[in-house]
């Protein structure tokens, strides 16, 4: 029951601190046989690094991942696979303040009122950080799932950037790597461009909402009642650091919707079932449909900015703080992958679980 | 590893289809010396009862819960309590129907492809007569709580019905058990029982907001990174049947905000710190402020309407439905019940965990 | 977390006291579309009911299981599984006595002491009754072992009683339901026979010793290092009542044997490895071998006892106590069907997690 | 679930392999506050060091722990404890014979043939190298216990090697640290000296049996009906690697007593009740009585010996294999620091467990 980890038979559990000498996963229960290796992973951590441009934190963090366990030969042995990330660029610098001082909108006042005690420098095990251990592990499920399932593909990217969301008729997937932020819409990344830029300059931040979407995920994937699929995926996604909204398929707008309006039609396609919408997000009572599994998060603008702030010691008196350092405008750009890591994370979870309680059979339709 | 299990110490699993003998939830974890009886959970139960008025579901379920076990003399003994709901209402009815064809939006589909058998009779298992257990989980939930944290109130209220929303100025919290939706605003009440009768009488069906607050939460009850206050609050309602999205504090709309609009600033109180304002929904870094922890959730449009709607047959031929039956116009309406029970089960599971790992002492401000 | 649950994928959670309403288990992860219905069940409970013999407990219960959920037309739907025992021979009796004195050798002081109420009557949760619950869910977990692991089969019998033993050389596993001590040398259950009646008749009692034998267990089930097929095997015989010792294969034996005296070679037979012993007792690093998976334990004396001992009153004053009533002198009688259902769960259970990891295929050899 | 963890709120899982860059443990749920440096986890992993003696393998691994997260000056933080020991005695070696035949006794076969792949290089994952792991994780779990239970002491030592016991009457428990066995009979420690050498030169090896002791555990730790603290106990030493058999109290032997000699019969003392005896063991329906917590657990001789012994290859083809390398001729020497470990982990995990579901009151006594 530890608190640091997350899935069922796929089990990840992140360790380690912003600014303590190292942080990683330590995986258990990944299927044997799984050809991986350190580049592999690190293709998924170079895509979150800090300090890649403008628009994220300057912190200079190599993020090399090394596996110190559970892989032989360039295969998994399906024995506990340790993820470590050697943390390098921990500056020596002056934590008087925040020693002393809670940061508004960090947890800072949480873990400590928790704990009695807390690792002040640079957020400590609340950091966004922990974050590089979580892409670490979901490389690892996108090798595993690579196998069990060669057609299924994760994709994630930005939605909406303060109050400036995309226009999903100008769609285009491959622009998704050609801009700084992870977003289908060429048109939204120029202006979102000029708009970040005035906020990174004033010290200011924003948030932003982040969709996820899983092709050829299987139909029947899910457990019901409380290990359902779409109950795993927000957990998953709520447990990513500022995330403060999880929606699947029409997500709170299918409060607004008729019954008729919302019913997803079913057809007789050549492979199986096909659907004439998909207001569900591919996720009927918990248990995949062979859809489109369609996840979005939004994230909360960053809490260190340069504004002061009214706050408190920890003695109680009233203080005033400013949050310097080197600190991402928009953490949103950043949870791309992170999403992605924990949705291929779930995504592999439930393939085990649907092949441990059930196994190859299930039932057919035509 | 228990898949209908939800909870860390305080953990309930429950059981039971619509349409078998009975259903229940086991609760494993309660602490002893709780004062609790048939008749304390009765009443959270007869809040979710079918049949109240005409704007939920005609069939006819006393909804009696009995305890099998685990209470002694009043009191729970610490071993698991067993609280059995039996089914009475059961029709006979012809099934063929939906025995044969899926039900767009319902669980028949995705039940037949992963088990390869399903219980077609009202949704077996699928069914939102399941939550009833957990309102019974939830009302032993709310008498320990009553116990371990006695100033700790949770109030769920309906905050939107299909496209129309509430005015928070005109919030009256008196309102809330006066009006059939428990909506602290009277004046919406009045608007939506029209709209909601037009739709109930055509058969059709519309989706919800209900929105959660717990009142006197300690300060500190989480555990970060996946054991997160926020991140089982956020998987314990996207279990519940029909939520589609979630959302803490400003939810969604943080995306919206910047960084110094978006900071709760902290001052001292008399009893510890205060906060000028409430982004943060009463969580930060997954741990509790002390402020109102705040919870919203979308609940879908009734998948069972009246209009026919394309399907297709368990051997793929092309068919047309309609679902006939006792239904909600607006499962929303039950919903907050429901949503009251899961917070009370979380907070409740919180507060022994942070006794566990913690004791009784933690850091102090001032 | 439950602490009144067992299994990781195949998950048992029991309930109930000796006399409360009923007892039961909520079986959760059970695979779909197992056939099985209550008179299967009813089939092992059978075996484990009081009063079939003379050196069973005099107290009548039929011990009649019904399946409340799980299980739709003769078949598992993968839900999960009630199954409920009404307690019916509840006695109306006094319990002033063991309300206010603590049984020697009972949980009664241990429950006192750790939940500051107990249910006193019969011993409440602690009491022997539970292990119908045991049965009952190992009835299923053997249903569902027909289907999966055909070959697989279960024997339990006693190999020792009090200081007397069995002879080997005489075994004859016919024998086994010839006697009411399931023991397969028939020479043996003559003395035991009359030396039990003895210890009854003076209302004293004995210990005894259980083995249990697996075969048919395919190699590589069982999942180290702290899910090792011999761990769960332990801790599932461990926390049956009255269990103070565990061995496998060789058990304590093997601290006496050296090295080369121990090493069981292997060779190569037509279907795969052979050994040509099994001081292993079919685990070798916590897997399956294929061989005999051969578990013993022991039960301590039961602590119902006609001769005064000494104890204590609730108060902390000094008192005798004569425990009256229908008890086993030999409550090792009654574990054996215990013991094969705790197995078969288990064995289960490691089915389906091997399954859900591994998939199909493994190494082969040859 | 993951299956290299154990323990419910203070939670250990162990990674790494006998030849791979380091090993491992991931600890999480420790209290905050905790005072732990490396020195101190030192101690612990010194006793259980190989090369110590003459009798234990003459692999030289300084086996030096480092903590990379968890701990903030000087204390623990409440967040995961990540414990690594790297391996520095990696000897170049030829694997070819232990890459292709299967060692007896060993778990290459097993692991073979349920991962189809298996780090052949000194046993890998099921190498004896991954206890030291755990005498990590015990450490910091004793440092918790000095603050929670200061009272709480746990002695292990050896109370037979092969087919050689101790004199219980020649016990002194100052003895334990003075003789290469841990044994508290000194003139049993001389006669295994001869004993062992002369295995030890003959290339054999010889099984042993550990007793493990905890004074001043509290009364009412352990959680019925599967998480009882012997059940716990039981599972935590079957789990230690070449570990055959485990006993509580009176253990295999409480078989072939009778309920009148069984009875530990309870008086009043000072502090709460006292026991004439303790053959339950300090355990009464899996909770704890206060008196001492006495466990057994038996090692099987080590499997690497000189004697030919036969066996097959991967393909299946007879052949002879001899365990050349270097190995302890009695491994229950090192399990007496590795059971001590394991206990601390267990009684640490059930205080958590306690405080978090009873909290601070309890039954008193008198």
């Amino acid at each position: 029951m530890s608190m640091n980890s997350f899935g069922h038979l796929f089990r990840v559990t992140t360790w380690g601190e912003s600014h303590g000498p190292a942080l990683g996963a330590t995986v258990d229960g990944c299927p044997p046989g799984v050809t991986v290796d350190e580049a592999m992973l690190q293709h998924w951590l170079d895509r979150r690094k800090p300090g890649q441009n403008k628009y994220t934190t300057q912190r200079r963090e190599p993020d090399a991942v090394r596996i110190l366990s559970g892989v032989f030969e360039g295969q998994t042995t399906g024995t506990p696979v340790q993820l470590m990330i050697e943390n390098t660029d921990q500056r020596s610098k002056d934590y008087s303040e925040i020693m002393e001082k809670f940061r508004p909108g960090h947890a800072d006042i949480t873990y400590w009122q928790k704990y009695g005690i807390r690792d002040y420098r640079g957020g400590g095990r609340s950091s966004a950080r922990e974050t590089a251990a979580r892409v670490a592990a979901g490389g690892l499920a996108r090798a595993a799932l690579a196998a069990l399932a060669p057609d299924l593909r994760i994709t994630g990217y930005m939605v909406q950037m303060g109050p400036h969301g995309v226009d999903r008729s100008r769609f285009d997937m491959d622009e998704i790597e050609r801009n700084p932020f992870w977003t289908p819409d060429a048109q939204a990344a120029d202006s979102w461009a000029g708009y970040l830029d005035e906020l990174r300059k004033s010290g200011n931040s924003v948030g932003a909402v982040i969709e996820l979407v899983a092709r050829g995920v299987p139909a029947g994937l899910g457990a019901p009642i409380y290990g359902k699929l779409d109950t795993d995926l927000a957990a998953a996604m709520m447990s990513i650091n500022a995330v403060k909204g999880v929606e699947i398929g029409e997500g709170m707008a299918s409060a607004a919707l008729t019954g008729d309006a919302n019913a997803d039609e079913i057809h007789m396609g050549p492979d199986g079932p096909v659907y004439s919408s998909n207001h569900a997000g591919g996720v009927l009572g918990g248990i995949s449909t062979g859809q489109d599994v369609v996840v979005r998060f939004a994230v909360k603008p960053t809490s260190s900015i340069l504004t002061p702030r009214a706050t408190i010691t920890k003695s109680g008196a009233p203080a005033e703080i400013v949050t310097k350092g080197r600190h991402d405008p928009c953490v949103g750009i950043r949870a791309v992958p992170v999403g992605e890591a924990m949705m291929a994370c779930v995504l592999l979870d439930h393939l085990l679980l649907h092949r441990g309680q059930i196994g190859a059979n299930r039932g057919t339709i035509g």
